[in-house]
């Protein structure tokens, strides 16, 4: 099959052949519809988090069922399913407490150490990424990588709910729990932001600030609920935010990734109020709080994935979107081909776009 | 009256003759029987937080209600109190969400303008501290900062309930929640530090870690139901402490009030895990936390007095130490009069004592 490999960082991708083992035990053979560039792949593009390589990158898509393993249950071939690198074994302390985005044991959902390994390039053994590797025309994961959805759903929308739709809408129902009335703002929205945004409005929230520096990122939070904008370009934003809600909100997001804003984040709740970090800060960055401040009860998280449990939640956001109350399409700034990866890449470093979406050839 | 006052930062308290009001609306006199001295009002001795002067020090409290306003409904005179500074309005978010301990409007329980001052020394007025100054003869507070209890409860441990216990043991119950069979770490096992400890024996987790640099407090902390003692002057107690609650704790504590055992809190957690920090930690310093961890779920949350609902839990805490779960007796390393209010403030800065009680003459 074509895959975008990576081989060094920081890099760019390379379409190749690469060559996916056959399904064995739990293990599902997906033909890749649709596959979604996040900003995950660009810090790993750039190495601002380590990982073993070559590997083929990509981590957010939909697809079909072609082959399954023995002892496949959940799945079957011609199934349309979402992936999500979420893998979970099913069995640990995390997994039974409902949270299984924490899973203890990602060995559990490994290939058996005497089968070949998943992908393979030029004759050896490479990497598969966050349990999937996306970015190719079939993806071989564990049966608890993906989960079933109605086959109505397009597979462009579809992809997206693998990763920063559920992490964004996540974070608000699961990690942070936001209740209805409450006051919410985001720092940065793009693809994950966005979703912030919205499932904060599906939540009832009752002010929704969206800070930006982007007019145009900021018009389509608007669109996604949005109550007020800020210019994060404006000398002080968080200021303007407490001023906004009454000395502080309820909860703040932040879907950047930079230490920067998530020290704005802390500052821009009221007391009691919770920081939830969505993105990733690259190692070795350090976040440096007020220490006094938390006297006020205040609370800061890191968020994974939306603390999802997936099975359970992107079916729910399937049939959101279906009934018109999860916006999708809007956030679909541009389709591509495997062939055209690297120059979706280029427009997420300029931060034009929200998402660009690769469609693979039936 | 005879009250300890503060005059000037850094500094010591001197006894002096100080004019109490009398109560007027919903206010309460209270004969003071006894009260502790807390790593708080030596903080605020030090400078390390900003507080209006003169001020009669002092928070941690229990006595005898001598007369009532006009408008008292909770008390009537005899009734022995526990004060607590978490004095509520019982009627903002905050109060009505299950936090009266952040209570959005202290205005509201202060006294009226067109009354004197609660407190006046040499003619002039001084401030309250806290809505409370426990280090007098004589305490005048909102109805809304005292309990009553039972008339058996002795009131040189009924006073360590109205601070040290409720902030240690509410820490555990109510901020963190810890659950039965959880494991915890505890930094600093001085008056907080020992009631989190019991907090949670009382809750049941399987694994408490005590850490502290003084062999007698790790002693003590035994006795209070810490499993595993780890002295904080080795080279690397976050080591340690990972390696015995299997590469990190469910729920950490700090219970000294520094930004680098802040950090440690933060570096000792699981996945998923919480730092709770109740420390007062000296206004301007920072608490630095490595970014990238955020998205393994770590999470750090401040802690204001255990969180308390003081007029629900402090009963409840009374009637646990007159059963003999809750371990009062072993927290009091001496007693004092007020004349020797500074010589126990010295024993704190040595670090040598869990907690001296000023008993005041009947």
């Amino acid at each position: 099959m074509r895959a975008a490999v990576l081989s060094r960082v920081p890099g760019r991708l390379a379409i190749e052949d690469v060559e996916v083992a056959e399904p064995v035990g739990r293990e599902v053979l997906v033909r890749v519809a649709a596959a979604g560039l996040c900003h995950t792949d660009l810090h790993f593009m750039e190495g601002a988090y380590p990982h073993p390589l070559p590997t083929v990158l990509g981590h957010e898509s939909a697809g079909v069922v072609e082959a399954v393993g023995e002892g496949v249950t959940a799945v079957q071939p011609g199934d349309h399913v979402i992936t999500c690198l979420s893998v979970f074994c099913g069995a640990c302390e995390y997994c039974l407490s409902g949270r299984p985005a924490l899973c203890d044991d990602p060995g559990a959902v490994r290939r058996p150490d005497d089968e070949p390994s998943r992908l393979r390039w030029k004759g050896e053994p490479i990497h598969q990424f966050l349990h999937l590797s996306s970015f190719g025309e079939r993806m071989l994961v564990h049966e608890n990588g993906v989960v079933r959805i109605r086959p109505e759903m397009p597979f462009d929308r579809a992809a997206l709910i693998g990763c920063s739709v559920i992490t964004g809408v996540g974070a608000v129902f699961r990690t942070a729990r936001v209740e209805p009335g409450q006051s919410v703002a985001v720092l940065g929205c793009g693809g994950v932001g966005l979703n912030v945004v919205q499932g904060a409005r599906l939540a009832g929230a009752a002010r929704i600030i969206a800070i930006d520096r982007f007019p145009e990122k900021l018009h389509l939070a608007e669109r996604f609920g949005a109550t007020d904008l800020v210019d994060a370009g404006r000398p002080d934003p968080v200021a303007e935010v407490r001023r906004l809600a009454d000395g502080g909100v309820h909860h703040s997001f932040e879907a950047l990734g930079s230490a920067e804003t998530a020290e704005q984040a802390f500052a821009m709740i009221r007391r009691g109020g919770t920081a939830t970090l969505i993105g990733l800060i690259p190692v070795g960055t350090k976040v440096s709080l007020p220490g006094h401040q938390f006297l006020q009860e205040k609370k800061v998280q890191g968020c994974m994935m939306g603390s999802n449990r997936f099975r359970e939640d992107m079916p729910r956001l399937v049939d959101l979107y279906l009934s018109g109350r999860l916006l999708l399409d809007e956030l679909i700034s541009r389709h591509l081909t495997l062939d055209e990866v690297n120059s979706g890449f280029e427009d997420m470093r300029n931060g034009r776009r929200a998402r660009s979406v690769i469609r693979f050839e039936e």
